[in-house]
C-alpha cells in the first residue's frame, strides 16, 4: 500500500495539516507505536490482530473447507464483522476465483432471505456460518432458517456446514454434536479486525483464493509498521485523519476507484466507526464509488462544509477494454480511449478538483487489485485505525454502545427480562400524516 | 408517508429541536410553501420536477418500450440521476415485477463492465440509454461498449434500443438516424428530481410494474403539500432535518429497515448531497442499512460525535418466514418468533437504544413496499428537499461544483483545451511507500 497525503497539507487544503503539525504529531506517532508494539508482544486484546499474519494457519483452513472445496455456491451466514471481511475479499477478488457463487446472509430481512435461498443447487452448496458468542440473534436465526432450507430438500446440512465461532457456546456444541468441520474465531480480535483469520478467510479457501498470499500481504504490511508516520504508509493514514478530525473534517469519505473494492469501503466504515465512535470521539465514514459518486456527492465534498475528507484508493494496474470508436460529433475523443483511460482520467480530474477547491483527501494506491495487495490494504487499514484509537484515546476494541438495543430487542422477543425493552414503549411521539 | 419526529424534539434529543422553535420555523416554512407553489405553477426550473405525477404519461412510455416489454433482461445505461431512480423503483419492487433481470452500468470500471455483459442472452435483451444532454462521457463510452458486443453477438441492437434524452443533442441524432423509440427527458427537471418521469419510469415498464400506481402515491404526497410543517409530512421531514443541521447535526444517516429499500438510500444521498451541498452549507447523507448496519454503524451513531441525525425507514407490512424452532440453549425465545418478528424488534430497539442516549432520529414509514407508497416517499423526500433547499437559501437545482473534473476529465482525454486539465499534473506530493 502506497500512501499520498499531499492533498490533505495545509499548503493545499483548508482545513489541512501543516508539515510542521505532522512533525509535532509524529511525536505521540512514536509512543503509540512503542504502545502498540507492546500490546503486540503480550497479545492483549485487540492489539493481537495485528498478529494474524503471522498466526493464521492456512493449512487448517483449507483442511476444514475440503469437504466442499467443490461446491458450487457458498452461503456466508454472519454480520458485521463476522460477514465484512469475508465479503472483502471475496469481491475484491471475484474476477479471479473458481466462480462459486457467493451468498451473504447479514440481515434478517424475510423477502430477502427467501430470494437469497431461491434457485441455490443445496445439493451443491456450502454453508459458512460465522459467529464468536454463537448466539448472535440475525446469524442463529438464519442458520435455523438455511438447515431448514436444506432439511426440506433432503440435503444433509451437516455434511455441507463449516463452523467458525469461539472456544464455547452453542455454534461449538453444535458443531461437536454434528462433528463438523469448525475453526476458532481467534482469541483477542474484535470482529472488524478478523479479516485475516478463519473468519475472512473460510469463503477465500472455498472460493479458490491464495491464502498465502494474502497473508504475505499483510505481513509486508505488518513489517513496515514503525515508528515515525512518514516511514509507515499505515501510520500516515491514520495519523493524518485523526489531525484532520482535530481540525473540524469530521467525516471520511472512502472512495475506491474499482467497483470489486465497493464492499471494502463497507468493512472500512465498519472499522472506522466502531472503533473510533466512541466517548462523543471518532470521524465518520461515508461509503462512496469513483466513478458513479461523481454524479451523486462530489457536488457536496467540494462545495459543502469544509468537514469531508476523500479518500481515494486507486489501482495502477487493471484490465482495459476499448471504447470503440465513434462517428458522433463531440464524442470523438472517447472513441481514442479505453475505458481503464477514461476512469484514471476521471480519477485524477475528481482529486484534483478537490484539491483546486482546498479540500483535503488522500490517495491509497495499490499495484493491483489481487491478494497480495488486498491483504496489505486490509492489515494497513486496520494499523491505522489501531494508531488512531492510541491517538484519539480511547479504547478502539469494544462496542459497549450497541449492547442497549441488543437487550431491547431480546426483551422484546420474550428472551428474558430488559428494563431497555420497557423503554421501548415509551417513545414521545409527534406524528406528521397526510 | 408517514413521519415521526417525536425523537428529534430537544425534549428527547441533545441536540434536539424544541416545540417552540418549530412553530416559529413554520412561518418560514409558510413562506417557503408559497414560493414553491409559485415555482410550480410557473413550471420554473427545478419546481417543475414537483408537477411531474400529473404530467408523467405511462401509455407514452408503454408505448416506447411495447416492443421490448417481453425482454428476459434489461441494461440500462446512464449514471448519477440517470440511473439511480430507476434502479430504485425496480429494486425497491424487485419482488413484485415480471422477473426481468436488470444491469445498471452507471460506472466504466472496465472488469466490472466486461463481467456485467457476460452471459446476458442479448438477442433477449433491451438497452435503456438515458443521457440529457447526450455527451455525458461515461454513459456514452458504455453506450458504445454496449453496442459493440451486440453487433458483435450478431444482434441488432436497433431493435432493443431505447433512448430517453434531451430535445437536441448526440443521442437525439442517433434515435433519429435509427428511428428508434425515444423518450423526452422533462424540461426544468434536475436528474436527481426525474425518477417519476421517463428517466426512471422505463426500466419500471419493462419490468412490468404499475406506473399508474407510482403516479398516484405521488400525487397523493403532492396533494398533501401545505404552508405548514404540523400538516405536511414532506415538510416535516425536510424542517426538521434543517433544524437539526442548524443545531450542529451536519449528518443524515438514512437508514431502512428493508433490502429492498437499499438503492432507495443510494437515490436519497444524491438528493441530498448534490441539492444541498452548496456555500460550505448542506448535510451530508450517509447510506445505512438494518439490521446490518447496527453491527458496523450503531456504536459511532450512539456514542461518537452529536452530529448525526438517523432517519429510518419502516415498513409496516412485509412477506414474513417463521424461524424454526431449535432445542438449543439460551435461543428458544428465537423459535418462538419469526423473521419478521426480529426485523421489527431491531428496529424497535435501535430507534429506542438512540432516543435513550439523546440523539435525534426520525421515522419514516410506509404500510408497505409497493408502487403506491414508494411513489410517496420518493416524492415526499424531493419536496423535503426542495423545502430544505428554501429553508438554506441555495439553489437546490443546480450542481457547479461538478463542472471543474468535467473538464478536466475531457482535457486529459485529449477532447480539447482545458486549463483545469493542466492543474492535475501540479499536485502536491508527500508520498509514503513501504
Amino acid at each position: 500500500m502506497h500512501v499520498d497525503i499531499g492533498n490533505a497539507l495545509a499548503s493545499v487544503a483548508s482545513p489541512g495539516v501543516s508539515r510542521d503539525s505532522l512533525e509535532r504529531l509524529d511525536e505521540r506517532v512514536a509512543n503509540a507505536h512503542e504502545r502498540i508494539e507492546a500490546g503486540r508482544a503480550d497479545d492483549e486484546h485487540g492489539y493481537a490482530a495485528l498478529n494474524l499474519p503471522e498466526r493464521a494457519d492456512p493449512d487448517e483452513i483449507r483442511s476444514a473447507v475440503d469437504p466442499v472445496a467443490d461446491a458450487e455456491a457458498l452461503i456466508t451466514i454472519g454480520i458485521g464483522g463476522s460477514a465484512l471481511g469475508a465479503a472483502t475479499i471475496v469481491d475484491a477478488l471475484e474476477n479471479e476465483g473458481d466462480g462459486t457463487e457467493t451468498v451473504f446472509l447479514d440481515n434478517v430481512d424475510p423477502e430477502w432471505v427467501s430470494r437469497r435461498l431461491e434457485g441455490l443447487p443445496l445439493a451443491e452448496t456450502a454453508i459458512n456460518v460465522v459467529s464468536r458468542s454463537g448466539t448472535t440473534a440475525e446469524t442463529l436465526a438464519n442458520f435455523l432458517v438455511v438447515r431448514e432450507a436444506f432439511e426440506s430438500a433432503g440435503v444433509d446440512w451437516t455434511e455441507r456446514t463449516i463452523v467458525t465461532t469461539g472456544e464455547a457456546g452453542p455454534l461449538r456444541d453444535l458443531a461437536d454434536r454434528h462433528d463438523l468441520p469448525s475453526l476458532r474465531v481467534p482469541d483477542g480480535v474484535p470482529g472488524r479486525f478478523s479479516a485475516l483469520s478463519a473468519v475472512g478467510l473460510v469463503a477465500a479457501a472455498v472460493c479458490g483464493h491464495d491464502l498465502e498470499a494474502l497473508l504475505a500481504g499483510a505481513q509486508a504490511e505488518a513489517d513496515s509498521l514503525s515508528g515515525s508516520l512518514f516511514e509507515c504508509p499505515a501510520y500516515a493514514y491514520g495519523a493524518t485523519a485523526y489531525a484532520l478530525d482535530q481540525r473540524g473534517v469530521g467525516t471520511n469519505a472512502m472512495m475506491p476507484y474499482a467497483e470489486s473494492l465497493e464492499t471494502y469501503a463497507e468493512w472500512f466504515a465498519q472499522l472506522w466507526a466502531e472503533s473510533l465512535g466512541k466517548d462523543e470521539l471518532g470521524q465518520t465514514p461515508v461509503r462512496a464509488l469513483g466513478v458513479t459518486d461523481q454524479h451523486s456527492q462530489l457536488q457536496l465534498y467540494r462545495a459543502g462544509p469544509r468537514e469531508t475528507l476523500v479518500t481515494f484508493v486507486r489501482s495502477r494496474e487493471t484490465e482495459d477494454r476499448p471504447i470503440p470508436e465513434t462517428d458522433v460529433d463531440d464524442l470523438s475523443y472517447l472513441g481514442d480511449a479505453t475505458l481503464g483511460e477514461l476512469l484514471e482520467a476521471e480519477f485524477a480530474a475528481t482529486e484534483a478538483s478537490l484539491a483546486a477547491a482546498g479540500r483535503p483527501n488522500i490517495r491509497l494506491e495499490l499495484e493491483r487489485v489481487d491478494e497480495y495487495e488486498l491483504g496489505g490494504l486490509l492489515y494497513g487499514m486496520e494499523a491505522a485505525c489501531v494508531l488512531a484509537g492510541e491517538l484519539y484515546e480511547v479504547n478502539a476494541f469494544n462496542q459497549p454502545a450497541v449492547e442497549w438495543a441488543k437487550k431491547a430487542t431480546r426483551g422484546l422477543l420474550g428472551g428474558g427480562e430488559f428494563a431497555e425493552a420497557e423503554a421501548v414503549a415509551e417513545k414521545t411521539e409527534l406524528r406528521v400524516e397526510r
